[in-house]
């Protein structure tokens, strides 16, 4: 079994720091990181993207809304052309950032609002995936579960990596719990550990529902911002080497599919 | 003879419009894009992309400091090493709505209160210019004749490309006349096409001192954001035409020099 | 009958000018003035309050989301106090601005989505309405007609004045139709003409529907921003003067009712 | 003999927290609010003045340029009415922010490269100060020592505070010396400690150049944003009792000086 470790990182801005990203970095195999419009600016990708890849970690360009202040977590109505070009916008200035350093950004991801709604709405996924596919059709999606995303990347060419949120209760479409409702996030370290060894072990997820959802994920993310989430990272790999496993990037793991 | 005609286009922002960059573009052959650090969105950098797509246009990026409230004219202290990032954000940005559209940035200029300092100093330009190499090393910097980006560019073995501000008073060193003193701008259309009828005929312009100055341009650069904008670019390029010249893009031109 | 005429003002943001405020503000008694959220900045501001000074027109705070890109158009899901504290920073502002001129601000409105948010839900109008009342018990709200707000004004002891939108159809229950729908907005002055001339002699209004709706509104808003804006506004003004009315600043008419 | 403490708070922005205010507000006798400029934003501040007020801590107005990303640490040449606009509006909003609580801003002061430029350049302090006056000359101007600043603030009628940067070194003028120049921030909290305790004993201070330079300030600034802030703010507090002094706010230390 081989299996991608991703967070989300560069999520600072300017004078203010978020998570240990350095640190993370030395457990993860892929990086989504922020491109400017919900957080990051053009130094700290800099510097995210020259971290990434001294230790061989996949870069992959996570796109959000406009919003700092709301961290792109706020619904925003955005025309869905104008949309798009924010997509491009972005994808364009972490693919500029990394060509300076001689890389290439492999993989992309949707943050925040902008993820919860493209996730659940195909008329919004389409154009957007359809973007993505227009700026470089050799991106792979992350994505947790999402029909609608799904469908846009096959009808649009783009390779599809499904992503297992270990800390984030899913119902029974696999579609990630509104972050506003209770039990929507997991803050028991033992929970979401066990979360990712039945996954690892069984295939299978609890969903919020309670009952068995069958799952094969691509890749498990962590999160980066929590005061324990190196040490849970960690946590996390060890479990993928318990049973068995292996982390590979993204980028490996679909050159070579197990 | 075989020049450029270029102009500094997309310059509004979300509901605020500047100049008739339509218009121009059927009198341009290059256009300097804003990308959205002093002005410029992602939806109006793709449509002006797209407009210059349709006339054979080329497109380059006009990169200035993050300060939209100044439009970029305002002296910003910032470390060199951001700077430099702030740059190849800006650039990869348009590349990548370039891309998306199938087509590639083939120059860039530097905008504005960036582009004045990096003109007057070796010690910024430097970094600034090593940082458009990093990023892209076939992209030709359109500048006014400045010592500093000329020797810059030759470090990194990038093409430049020399601009004359028709509107724009320049010294005995052939730098731009600070825009606050008196007679920096040009208001006057007839001396405006005056001076780009001697240059033509002469190669040489009346610098603010009253002197005789040679000049070996490669391109003509006339302002968008003017009510007779449009009118005084048609009659710039009637003047090369008057003078047996071509008026092509940077990039043609620079394939096949004269 | 005394009337008050007002429009939204001083919605330019850096280099980028919107409509003519100086002519207009020769028209009106009130203005409507952006507070550096949706459009304006702190210059724009204080040029905008001393021009309305200097012609005895009243000054209010447009408040908006935090949105230039968008224009405030753009719906956003923020949570509701901190909605309630970007509105009172907006009113502080405006009236700091008022208050170094030796002026006060008499008056406020929601500008764009957020009005229309407003207007339309209750929950949301009570939490904005309190910061209101919060920050100044005096201030008059002024409104396009909506229970919500009508009702959230009178539980806080805060002035209404209700406007019509000349140029915006409404519907039975007196709301602006979505500006997406056609026929929302009216583009043709004769007909803009006709209903302020009909509501002045019959104190009705055709709703979008095609009914009779009765309106007895304290003042017409016109917009600034269209070509034809000012000659409009001043048609207004004299059709509010063929009805044997006087156009008078929300303030004074609040201190002496007719 | 009876002393302020202050430091600056409300520092964070949308969802990136700095330093930890709440506790530093139980140290202090008066807080220096960020006005949403170089950091801080409407809930931030809202929360940061109903923390100091349930405290009896002093509010104040922190006020930069508009540059979040570089901190408002970032020299930016503005025009000085425009400035002084921008000055105006931030006094106006967290003045309206803490209308809205029924509470007063009793002081303000410049920071970071505005504080520093203003200090320095008497041209550019003359009209920032003006401003400051017209929007309220109650307000006491929290400085460093600065001949520019108290020239300014005599001519306009302005109390002035000022206050011992405890952390930072000054040179024999009393200036700070620039955060840049080796020796500028004093890391050692021991020696923090000494210079407020031979300041409290002597009324003296050690320059950058090693000589004594008298000082009788009426305010002791604490940083909030260091890990071991909120220790040594407790240990200054600890150092002024010892000395037999009390800490008091500055409005109340003006009310009734000793």
């Amino acid at each position: 079994m081989r299996i991608d470790l991703n967070a989300d990182l560069g999520e600072g801005y300017g004078p203010w720091p978020m998570g240990d990203d350095e640190a993370l970095l030395d457990v993860l195999s892929s990086a989504n990181i922020a491109c400017g419009f919900h957080a990051g600016d053009p130094l700290i990708m800099e510097r995210t993207v020259r971290a990434a890849l001294a230790r061989g970690v996949d870069i992959g360009a996570h796109v959000g809304f406009p919003d700092r202040q709301g961290f792109g977590r706020r619904v925003m109505q955005v025309e869905r052309d104008e949309l798009a070009a924010m997509v491009v916008y972005q994808l364009g200035a972490l693919a500029g950032i990394a060509r300076a350093q001689g890389a290439r950004v492999t993989h992309m991801s949707f943050h925040g609002a902008l993820g919860n709604m493209a996730a659940a709405d195909a008329e919004l996924a389409a154009p957007l995936v359809a973007a993505v596919a227009r700026f470089d059709p050799d991106l792979t999606i992350l994505t947790s579960p999402s029909r609608a995303i799904e469908d846009a990347a096959a009808a649009h060419g783009l390779r599809i990596a499904k992503t297992f949120l270990a800390d984030r209760a899913c119902d029974r479409d696999g579609l990630l719990v509104p972050r506003r409702l209770p039990g929507a996030v997991i803050h028991d370290e033992a929970l979401v550990l066990e979360r990712v060894r039945r996954l690892l072990a069984e295939g299978v997820v609890v969903t919020h529902e309670g009952e068995r959802l069958a799952l094969s994920p691509d890749s498990i993310l962590v999160h980066g911002d929590t005061p324990g989430a190196v040490a849970l990272a960690r946590a996390v790999r060890g479990a993928v080497a318990e049973a068995g496993g292996k982390v590979v990037p993204l980028s490996r793991r679909n050159a070579a599919p197990a």
